[in-house]
């Protein structure tokens, strides 16, 4: 047994209809720790190269850490690992709230789920931790809050928790999430449309707050750790921003920086900012809140009438739905964003490609290269919320044109074909986030380089670039910042940590000794999370992706913004391959992206760079 | 206006349910003729790389040449293009019969589909030459024979010849075809597949076979010509083998090489291949027949009645079917192989892909990676008719386990993992066809370097190797011999002739010449067909294979033939490496398979290396 983890995971077949449990071994957990790094394990060794990510070919991995759900600040967090529908990469994707401390709770790391349900159902996971496949047909096409109501019914458990896919994820929309705990969803490349593809609606999970199914090392040392942690740093103004305002403060700071997504970024300021501020947030709020045991408590609980669209109650919004569903859309009505992220949750869809797709069509319908008639009769103007519920669910349901956005807008460039593609503004088939790099010019590689396509919580390098001291418009010397975050994010993302959590390498070692018993150093950390970034790039150079995929959109790299702090500011090609170049010289790989022979010895993966599955092995 | 075409291609855009109609340029035509050529001009134009194949993002293209049709031997033939589901890469399928001659006679170089329709439907192109959008959704679920009738009910013309998919292409089997006149499948690649995602379940053409809607630029030296090529080519004991059993005859070559697949390809030599050999094929034969004006008239209509699976009357079997179904499934019955033939057909199915797949699942239930219960009760014992019928209907159907095999090989050895793989024959998850390299090396690297996965038809190299005068079995010279074949066969494809028209580049070059009015040098057609070769591996290359993806599957490289007359022949890595490398070396590319500059330059594709849609050109 080893202490931390419940030393069990579970490959649920649902071709055959059969579950079996394995005991993980000891060297691999110590090596990938759990989460995002034994996710890319499992996924680098159980998957063949190329293969369709929504076939039953392809695996979906919920994967829990070491410190998931231990009481430890921003612990209540878990990872779907699968190969991406909407990249083609890798795929983690993170989620809070309270499903994933339950899964840990009933004594699993891992939930391997093979093949493909022969008709909807759902996997429960009852108190004494045994695994059910269930029938699920009843519930098909049930937005995530329904679904969530009718299987804690079901399995006569009001505080079971719920994993859940809409009506999105069951007709396979690229952008479909999981979604926990109705209002948390592991949003990005599409886990959802996977979970979809495998017949799979929901995972419900009940469990035992007092009884978990794992042991702890020291667990009085770590509860005592914890105490002192918990009042000198998550008790400190540090934190301050997340009991204030939470995220939506940095709609304040991305305006006040040049750099906010505004009209499918066609600029960086949005006039009106203040409208769907923070402080606007705040005089909707009814209470703060907090996922599973997290004393950080960044939750805002948010409750709106809107005229339209009628009275909504939700843990939310985050910054991203404020920037993509409002500025990127020209929508300044904070009320209309708040229903569109309840609308989004319900149908179980990522608000930052659903945002960042629906700004596109806009400036499409506006530059006259679709028209009305394209859209079923809408006129997709900026800023217009009813368009925009009507677009939401077009793509949910792949209705007329939301066939071809549920795509995404690669898939839409695709289709429309001509020069379209200069102003879809994604990487690799992800969509942007909501920082436009031209204000904070390490944000394009941290874009370009990500594992999964367009994400910015690989490297948030901007915390010490537009937001922090270091001069936002160059590229001198930011590739190191990408680099130290991406590794240090690897290793807590296997943890599991949080995102919002700011902790080092010394204090996750301290953590993960008393709770595994293992004395790794910060360094031996920093080195795993080097590692498995190193092993995620190995899958997805063998996937075909290499450094052509490793770009920055036309826009961001050609066009200068308009108006703002950073008018004029473009970033350019020369200075873009500046930037990757260094990064690539850095990490310790060639000139096309690929590990040098060396980097993967120091790693010891030089064995896993031969391809897995391959006869000439 | 050009010679020899009909000067117009639609894009038939299924999502907005419109059709444009435009006029190929004169220079395109001239440099990618038609067919293949010109089907993988408009895909690499046309498509960013990595999208999926299944999404309305993907296109699908119907393309003839300047020679369909024309009363040219062997001329009755089209192309149909798209990115293979099955396979990821650049997909050409070819097919026979009427449909493609009246597509040429109905004035379209190229059909080119777009989006998806909302609903079931089929495309009508009347005796105007007009393009309709038709509900299809009555015949949902109909296999291919009752969808022909049916349609030709309903378009009110008896001649009128239909392109469609069966069950297998509604469900997105990844091995489905689309067949024309009931027998002729444009099998290999998943096309119909495709045109099952684009809801799309059939074209029709009308067309008036005494008005041809193109015109040749020297029709009686044409005609002429013709009529003295076919008297002394296609009249003399060269095609005495068509004329005699058809391809069939070649089960007794490959049994006496050595190298016909024999269960799952763990022999090449099938005890009883006499009972399925090209003498009992006769004795079931009704009569010979052609395709559209072909001279060659290679088909065999073949009627039989099976004790259980009563009567069937086909055009067919085909070698390959025979070999797959038959050989690689241990399968020795005449009969039964004629009425898969049938099923088939009738599903919308490759019998190539379905053959290995069948074959690869019983040597899978033989070694007990698979059990009865996990195939819901089948015993998958060798040579079983019974359970190849289920077999069949549960892949196109994708029911119980048919669900997984409806993934192809590959897509079977992904979910059963371990070293499952080692048996699983395939190439880029394309199966291979009915020639074990064992014995005939260089059909191995033939398979290896295909653009579309293992496929016998861009180099039957075995043709100057173990069924010519050249040692199967040393490697030395045979990259010449694929690049060689592969060239030729690039430049016919385009043109459109069949493969089993044996023809040079001079003769190519007067019909292409009495047909167009350009006078194309013999070299130029060469040149062409290895240009078409490198934009093809170009489109591969930016979808992100490389070296790694020209294999060759395990047991052709690691275990010797059991017996006959290459028993212990073997590749081996080494043998196999050398092929590869003096392969690349006299294609001009690099180590890992990309052309090098001045390839490019040669080839005058140099501005197509640049990724089209990529931000940083």
């Amino acid at each position: 047994m080893v202490y931390g983890y419940g030393n069990r995971i579970a490959f649920i077949d649902l071709t055959k209809g059969k579950v079996k449990i394995r005991k993980p071994k000891e060297s691999i957990l110590k090596e990938y720790i759990g989460g995002k790094g034994l996710g890319a394990r499992l996924l680098y060794d159980m998957l063949p190269p190329k293969i369709d990510p929504l076939s039953p070919s392809n695996i979906l991995i919920f994967a829990v850490g070491p410190l998931t759900g231990t009481g430890a600040p921003a612990s209540a967090r878990g990872v779907i690992v699968t190969k991406s529908p909407a990249t083609w990469t890798f795929n983690d994707s993170n989620g809070g709230g309270f499903f994933t401390s339950y899964m840990k709770l009933a004594g699993y790391d891992a939930l391997v789920f093979l093949g493909r349900a022969e008709k909807l159902s759902y996997v429960y996971i009852d108190h004494d931790g045994k695994i059910h496949i269930r029938d699920a047909t009843h519930i098909s096409g049930y937005g995530v809050y329904a679904t969530e109501d009718t299987l804690k019914d079901e399995v006569g458990d009001k505080d079971a928790k719920v994993a859940s896919i809409g009506p999105a994820g069951e007709n396979l929309v690229k952008i479909a999430g999981v979604v926990v705990d109705k209002h948390h969803i592991h949003a990005r490349g599409g886990s959802g449309a996977v979970m979809g593809s495998k017949n799979l609606k929901a995972v419900v999970v009940s469990a035992d707050k007092n009884n978990p199914r794992y042991e702890l090392a020291y667990p009085d040392e770590f509860n005592e750790f914890n105490r002192r942690y918990i009042k000198e740093k998550i008790f400190s103004e540090e934190y301050s921003w997340a009991k204030d305002g939470g995220t939506p403060v940095i709609v304040q700071w991305s305006n006040e920086a040049g750099l906010f997504p505004t009209k499918n970024f066609q600029d960086g300021v949005f006039d009106g900012w203040e409208d769907i501020s923070a402080e606007i947030l705040k005089s909707y709020r009814t209470s703060k809140a907090a996922c599973y045991r997290c004393t950080i408590a960044c939750r805002n609980l948010v409750k709106i009438r809107h005229e339209k669209f009628g009275e909504v109650f939700i843990d939310g919004p985050e910054y991203e739905t404020i920037a993509m569903v409002g500025g990127s859309t020209g929508l300044g009505d904070f009320k209309a964003i708040v229903s569109l992220n309840a609308l989004l949750d319900d149908m179980g869809m990522d608000s930052i490609s659903a945002g960042n797709i629906i700004g596109y069509v806009m400036e499409l319908y506006e530059k006259g290269y679709i028209s009305k008639d394209d859209l079923g009769g809408l006129e997709a103007k900026w800023g217009d919320p009813d368009v925009e519920h009507e677009l939401v669910k077009m793509i949910a349901y792949r209705r007329g044109f939301g066939d071809i956005m549920a795509e995404g807008v690669k898939g839409i460039a695709s289709y429309i074909g001509g020069d379209s593609y200069k102003f879809a503004i994604e990487v690799k088939g992800l969509e942007y986030p909501a920082y436009d790099p031209r204000g904070s010019y390490s944000m394009a590689l941290a874009y370009a380089t990500s594992d999964r396509g367009a994400c910015h919580l690989r490297a948030w390098s901007i915390v010490e670039e537009a937001f922090g001291d270091k001069d936002p418009y160059i590229v001198e010397g930011k590739a190191e910042i990408v680099i130290r975050l991406q590794d240090l994010n690897a290793i807590k993302w296997s943890m599991v940590w949080c995102d919002f959590l700011a902790i080092n390498y010394e204090d996750m070692s301290t953590y993960l000794r008393l709770a595994t018993g293992w004395d790794l150093k910060p360094e031996e950390l920093r080195y795993r999370g080097e590692k498995i970034w190193n092993l995620i790039r190995l899958f997805n150079l063998r996937e075909g992706f290499t450094r052509r995929d490793d770009y920055a959109p036309y826009r961001i790299l050609h066009e200068p913004l308009k108006s703002g702090p950073a008018k004029d500011k473009v970033i350019g090609v020369d200075n873009f391959n500046k930037m990757l170049d260094e990064y690539y010289r850095l990490r310790g790989w060639n000139k096309d992206g690929v590990p040098l022979k060396k980097t993967l010895r120091r790693l010891r993966l030089s064995k896993d760079y031969k391809r897995v599955w391959h006869p000439l092995n």
